[in-house]
């Protein structure tokens, strides 16, 4: 086990002074502290003290509304909280952009204010910090993103592959054949697996796999006002988005083009966001439970804590049927 | 909410009776019983004596020797054990097979016994509990079984995709290219879930699957016997296997027919069981971490008693590199 003496050995330091680095004391300047707190975490060395003091852990969150209640954010925070707090833990949320992390290392942002593991929203692959994951000895917990190969870093998300499979098969229950695919483009983690979801599903149903059917795009009403027509030229009476956010975008586009939902298109989306049950009409659509997420958040972190090294947990996937969905349209039968 | 009013109402007996009957009373014939009890599940009453009572949970086993240190379901068991009793659980170990299945029904046998939830290793497709589990209120933990939309049912298992893409990493790195698989034939999820990854990681390593490389078959030995032979004379350097067993059938016949492990061909075998260590020559194999995969159905039966419907928690999977895998051979370059 690293001791303070290895620290300093490394270093070419007193042992106090890495003692100081490690505690935070006044006459240690910040950049040897940072050097310290770098290579006692490069070595492995565990401060119990800091430890033992306090259980913290924290919420990292970007791109991310988390103040609003029943949002995405808020929920998943909330569910959270609602399982660590009772077990003893304090929670600090922090917000934070691609700025913030290149300022400052993970491990010696997580060290310095001691917090023992993480819980990570809303991250791209594009963000800093994440390449750090993938060698990072801190156990983190990442919502919707997954790392490779690091036992200390674990994935929760809602199973796409159930959820897709469900709603294909509502599909195909209410007689449709050729469904296509409106999603962002396949540079995360979620929307590929989103886009395999899709292609398995189909398969599953022996339905017919066409790249007609499909439309990758970034900004949301360029991807419904381009794709949407497109795809009904192709014959397509049904169609799932790799989000809520997205199938909304498309029931204004068909308002807007005098396409009847789901007279002429059924739709279905993904999250169950509370606004999809009072859209016109209200959609049909793949429900994450956003309390149960944020449990299976800290489930996820106490593996992690307690060295059950375990690379992901998925969250069972509901269909909510609403109006979005219907027969397939006669002229297409 | 469920009462025992509503249950006596259901069969037209007195609420006497049906207390009697969930208490397991002497004077109720076994008859009465069973049908009061399966009453009581059917519409979803909840015992709540029962439950504050005591806190007790089984681990059902079929199939496993579970009495011998080191091996699978010993330390499968004792994992779980080392979680849940901690908790304050009563654990029960439950050996039993299909005839002992057909002679009582699931929900029954743990209302019974007072089990709030199981931890089920070793069961088949076959087993007809199994079809129980699909609707079941009772929660399960399925060690290397899954169970469709079933919000009470939960899997656990190691990443066999994480697991074969580490092994056809480190063939790629030593120069091979054809790579084999030899594995049981695909009428259990966990061979599917073998056979997905292969598939999947050959075609990410960008390497020719064809049907001629892959082996099904239910004996262990004829499997190897029929398929070894038949791949490397399809020019195959390097072959995968579902289980450590067939791997390890595979160098007994390796031996018997003057093939030389690595130097004709490299194998890989998973699991990493104990004796993995100790073949001629030691075994490469991806390992999965059985005290941690106990600890995992812990995890996972927390969820489910909590309300957080998952559907799986994955481990990781390690490669651990011994001396049945070498470059390949210059002959096939």
């Amino acid at each position: 086990m690293t001791t303070i003496n290895d620290i300093a050995a490394r270093l070419g330091i007193s042992k106090s002074t890495v003692s100081k680095g490690l505690n935070n004391a006044r006459d240690v300047s910040e950049e040897m502290r940072k050097k310290i707190l770098e290579t006692a975490v490069e070595m492995g060395y565990v401060n119990r003290r800091l430890q033992k003091k306090e259980k913290k852990l924290c919420i990292l969150v970007e791109n991310m509304d988390y103040r609003t209640p029943n949002q995405f954010g808020h929920d998943l925070i909330l569910g959270f909280k609602q399982m660590a707090e009772p077990d003893g833990w304090k929670i600090d949320v922090i917000p934070l952009d691609k700025e913030f992390q290149r300022g400052i290392p993970y491990t010696v942002f997580m060290m310095e204010h001691g917090y023992q593991a993480s819980f990570v929203l809303g991250f791209s692959l594009l963000d800093p910090w994440i390449h750090e994951f993938r060698t990072s000895r801190i156990p983190a917990v990442l919502y919707d993103n997954y790392i490779k190969e690091n036992p200390n870093i674990a994935s929760v998300g809602c199973d796409s592959q159930e959820g897709f499979e469900l709603a294909v098969k509502h599909l195909v229950d209410l007689g449709h054949q050729k469904i296509g695919l409106i999603s962002g483009p396949l540079d995360s983690y979620i929307l590929k697996a989103r886009y395999n979801a899709y292609l398995n599903a189909m398969d599953k149903y022996g339905l017919e796999i066409n790249e007609k059917y499909i439309g990758l795009e970034y900004y949301i009403n360029d991807s419904t006002r381009k794709y949407v027509p497109r795809l009904l030229g192709e014959g397509v009476t049904a169609i799932l988005f790799s989000h809520d956010v997205r199938a909304i975008s498309a029931i204004t586009e068909c308002e807007d083009r005098g396409i009847s939902i789901p007279g002429d298109v059924s739709i279905i989306g993904f999250d169950d966001l509370p606004i999809a049950a009072h859209t016109q009409p209200p959609l049909t659509t793949v429900r994450q439970d956003r309390l149960a997420l944020g449990k299976c958040g800290f489930y996820a972190l106490s593996c992690l804590l307690n060295r059950v090294p375990i690379g992901s947990i998925l969250l069972r996937a509901t269909l909510i049927v609403r109006n979005s969905t219907g027969p397939v349209p006669r002229k297409s039968v």
